[in-house]
């Protein structure tokens, strides 16, 4: 890792875009030292792991979970195989998300999807995969040997918790029944707070109590997490009617034509955006008793705000 | 638990069939308890999640986990949450495998699959949601007080590498690429070794580490377990030829119609019974160091020789 990477007290006017960017490479390089060794794998389920794990994401949940460890004292690079098993479990979930049988999306991340490159029955166990290797990461103890295996342990079990059929698989069955039928705003919150909202609130949660965070750090930092989930969904949302498919890598108004209930479409586009501002201003507001070390935390919430893809 | 079957020393000449129907509801009783508290799930996935698991298997993995622990001393109760979670692992495995994009079978255990009756979205979903709940069990450490958290993230990292792409997921892929070609000998070892032989494996495996057992006695299990499952394979390619379709709750003849690669399409039923049987001699040989607390084991592999479903 690069040395001006380490430091525990970045500068708050730092670059977002160069920090990013060094995380995403950072985040990147590990992912593809976990994927090595396979050649005892079958071929084409170790190439489709690698096409969707390694197609360019944004690694959000990952540089959360490091920035997360970071802001209560703690190393980026102790906690960078909790980071992956994150991404993996994310990327999982878009692949099965994308199925025939799901959302049926042809493109992802300006690439076909899997189930097109590898056919359905690869797709499902690429995901399958994924989410096993993300486990088999997040309880290896020789890849995080300072880490108390009580935290290891717990925090593989708040990420299935997290994960499972009450957080991110409840909020994709939540989403899909709900496609066509007239929904609230509750409801909405409700998908939300499962689909997506659960795993990046978790992401936050990991990298803190891996790095021995106290109690109220911990829910300072839970609250922040609770709040840019939800902004970052809303933005999502604002982004399939008005984002541009070329930064996207995907097309918009995807949803509106399936008639999935959005932010935008039950409360319209200037009141989501006013919603998602005012979520992250909160987000940033709980992190208020955290010093310069979470100039990186409030530049994320900010950036969730203004992201273009 | 009942009283007898607490017993670290059980007579060499107990009843196999009362053993396994009672260790069966031991583990079914604690699989519903793990499943209850889910009234804030979407209903539909909890529904689904419960008709796969709760759809009466044999329970074969859970027992050669509780089995693993008693022989080296341990209890039976202490690790009853891991064996569920086994269970749980080879339940979302069946659910998967059954789609309509992979094996597309219409009928498991006797009843409808769950993507004929949920639907191949829920079904996905479930599966997904079951692997997931797997692995909340395995690292909940309040469910498993007694056992050093180092050993409950050694048992998750081993569970995690024989289920993933190295393990069972890699063995379905080989398996479906295997679909009429011209497979041999080694390469069917390779399949099954992987897909139905690494979770049985670790099963033993498990119960056994948790149980604190010392480096030869898990030696030998590991021995024993690797026979037993590609016995157990061969058994079921038996079964698929001429065993009673009332018994197994699904069809015969199945593997031949797909072109699927089996012991005896290639070795002929004979001599695929002979090498079930020597496996099975081979496994019981490798328990020689236990005494009678190994009974179980023992009857364990004769029974997987004899097994009518």
């Amino acid at each position: 890792m690069p040395d001006r990477l380490r430091g525990k007290n970045v500068n708050p006017d730092f670059s977002l875009v160069t920090y990013l960017s060094e995380r995403k490479a950072l985040v990147d390089s590990a992912l593809e030292d976990n994927l090595s060794g396979g050649q005892n794998d079958p071929p084409v389920i170790f190439q489709a792991i690698r096409y969707s794990l390694l197609a360019g994401g944004k690694r959000i949940r990952p540089i959360l979970c490091l920035a997360a460890a970071e802001v209560v004292g703690g190393k980026a690079e102790a906690v960078l195989p909790v980071a992956c098993a994150l991404e993996m479990i994310h990327t999982y979930s878009l692949i099965h998300d994308d199925l025939p049988a799901m959302d049926n999306d042809d493109f992802r991340r300006g690439r076909p999807t899997s189930h097109k490159v590898f056919g359905e029955d690869i797709a499902i166990l690429a995901g399958d995969a994924l989410l096993t290797e993300a486990f088999r990461l997040l309880t290896s103890r020789e890849n995080m040997p300072g880490i108390p295996p009580e935290r290891l342990l717990d925090v593989s079990c708040e990420i299935a918790e997290a994960a499972g059929h009450r957080g991110m698989v409840g909020g994709q069955v939540l989403d899909i029944r709900a496609e066509g039928e007239a929904v609230g705003l509750e409801t909405l919150y409700a998908i939300h707070r499962r689909k997506t909202g659960a795993l990046l609130r978790v992401s936050i949660r990991a990298g803190a109590i891996l790095a021995g965070a106290g109690e109220e750090a911990l829910a300072a930092l839970s609250d922040y997490g609770g709040k840019i989930g939800l902004a970052f969904q809303i933005a999502d949302d604002i982004l399939n009617v008005e984002g541009d498919p070329l930064l996207l890598g995907k097309g918009t108004g995807s949803d509106a034509a399936r008639g999935k209930v959005t932010f935008p479409a039950l409360m319209g586009i200037d009141a989501s955006r006013a919603q998602a501002a005012e979520l992250v201003m909160d987000a940033i507001a709980s992190l208020a008793s955290f010093d310069d070390r979470a100039a990186q935390l409030r530049a994320i919430a900010q950036y969730i705000l203004e992201r273009r893809s």
